[in-house]
């Protein structure tokens, strides 16, 4: 029996395996429903954890890639079939789970590892369970990332700061503490310890409300205090003096230290410049891209406007009204003070070559 | 008879008087309700007026203070008593209506105007005609000023120029083309003119969603296009260099320059500067308050903080969640290229004494 990671430093976890390896199941928290119920999915089989992605049930890059290789686990344990078979079947597992959010790197990552695996142990009779091992390792290892990150951040900030943050980096995205969240856990944890509380100010993160929905429904569950602000607030917060740094997450970040991320993120790195506050990255250093040189090479992926012309189904416009939906933004790494990983806190010039 | 104000050139307008003054009534559109339905309330009496702009059916401080003196006109008419019942009267009619929104300038501005009018003519058989005569008066004079303002502002564009704009300044605020948003239809006109079109960018103005409820209805129903944005997309646009100027109302000037605007206006400003974009402010010169020296005298209303946490009465946040509204938001004058009122384009350095 494998000592399957059951709890993070957190009371806040996405997804949790429940019974056996042979007979249990993931379950997997409906961030859709968040914050208004906390409705959690079973999944016995690989195409459960695919619809789960799909649907985005589950979301933040690193906690998609945890999910996925269950997925992989869980299509090898509904598989009895000889050696060629078995790699056929992982194969078209495989397929099926990356097509459901085909720019997620971590998902292709996962699920990569999870089919070499699979195809080497493909005569094993424990390959199941060695599977099973390896989601178990791809998730340690990303909680350990977290705590890394959390680690190193921290540092930064003094006990009891008033820390700004944006979009969702937290436990529920990831399979640790959260990566920015992460480190304004372990902020709040070590002012505590000070005898202090810090102040996290949340932006809500239009249009797809990361932040009044998931953030501070996590910072609540860990007892940490904030205010949910909208995203054109920060900046009379910040010329007001309320806020002392600024920490965000990173989708992708180009090799001289450009960060793409949630739409808004470059809209605080503006801000922050021109009040002096310092801003910064945090991320796991697989989101560094060696081969992307800077900005210039990062295409701002276009969604559905959609989002923005309703809010839970409501309309909050014309149907006529045209909308725009880059889904993410680019800051120029001349906006950023830090850029922290698991490796440490960088720190500009920012030079990530191969 | 006297001819009011009927037409607004703008195919939009917030309110029409319907019939002849001693029987007629004023209909108001349901701001509320827009974009989803056109319903329009039909105003008899004061108190009818009254309960339209506490609703916030009627919103925007020259629509209100237009609508003031009209519900100040009804109080007169539904009043058949001796001159001192009818000064006292009047007296009452002004407390109700000035109590719906205390913060409104423009509102007991205009109410204190009809009721000096009232006193004066407290004996006069024609006191009504000649009430009706003022509130047509104080109409005309806000329609005038918004073309004032427009023809002031228009030539800071080129044809086809990209504007971009936060809340709702228009037609609707106004008993004219709006102020800024009069701006942008006088440049509009100009570009049709030359054989261009101009492109709005409009801010959807999270909590209230001015931008997206009311803007972008208003630009359609003028044939200008427009894309709508959340207000954390600015910068983006910015950055891609898609924004030729900014141009934004005003709430309250100070002497020095400085402007409190809708809350989201600051972070435009501070946007405009890094990106080197003309901002302006266009607002009547009644905006201006000479007594006021600087940002430090102007105290931000904080509203309640329902509006960040539901959205038409939906919650996107726990309920147990703390939240902050600020109203407003101060751009300092140095990050301001021009004031633009019905007087002229006043640059800096900005020095409005008495």
């Amino acid at each position: 029996m494998v000592a399957l990671l059951s709890k993070t430093p957190s009371n806040v976890q996405p997804f949790v395996w429940r019974g056996s390896q042979q007979q249990g199941h993931l379950e997997i928290l409906n961030q859709v429903e968040l914050p208004w119920q906390e409705q959690w999915m079973q999944a016995f089989e690989s195409k459960d954890i695919a619809m789960a992605i799909e649907k985005m049930w589950v979301r933040g890059a690193p906690a998609i890639g945890i999910c996925a290789a269950f997925g992989m686990f869980l299509a090898a344990r509904g598989c009895e079939q000889d050696a060629p078979s078995f790699v056929r079947h992982m194969q078209r597992a495989k397929q099926v789970l990356d097509a459901t959010r085909p720019t997620a790197v971590n998902l292709t990552w996962a699920t990569a590892q999870m089919l070499k695996l699979s195809e080497r142990l493909a005569d094993d009779p424990l390959r199941n369970h060695r599977l099973f091992e390896q989601v178990d390792t791809i998730w340690r290892h990303d909680a350990k990332m977290c705590d890394q990150i959390a680690q190193h951040g921290a540092p930064l900030f003094a006990d009891g700061a008033r820390i700004l943050t944006h979009c969702n980096t937290g436990a529920l995205a990831t399979g640790g503490r959260g990566t920015a969240l992460g480190i304004i856990r372990e902020v709040h944890d070590r002012s505590l310890r000070a005898g202090k509380r810090i102040h996290v100010w949340v932006d809500e993160t239009r249009p797809y409300l990361q932040g009044s929905r998931l953030t501070t429904w996590e910072l609540e569950k860990d007892d940490i205090d904030c205010t949910l602000i909208t995203d054109n607030m920060a900046a009379h917060f910040m010329q007001a003096e309320h806020v002392d740094g600024i920490v965000v997450g990173a989708d992708r970040i180009a090799a001289n230290g450009d960060t793409a991320n949630k739409i808004g993120t470059y809209n605080l790195a503006v801000l922050a410049k021109y009040h002096q506050i310092p801003f910064y990255i945090a991320a796991p250093s697989s989101s560094i891209d060696p081969k992307c040189k800077s900005q210039k090479s990062i295409v701002i992926e276009q969604r559905s406007s959609d989002s923005v012309k309703r809010i839970r189904g409501i309309e909050i416009c014309s149907p006529t009204v045209r909308a725009a939906y880059p889904a993410f933004d680019v800051s120029p790494h001349e906006l950023i003070t830090a850029i922290i990983t698991e490796h440490g806190v960088h720190e500009p010039p920012y030079d990530f070559v191969q």
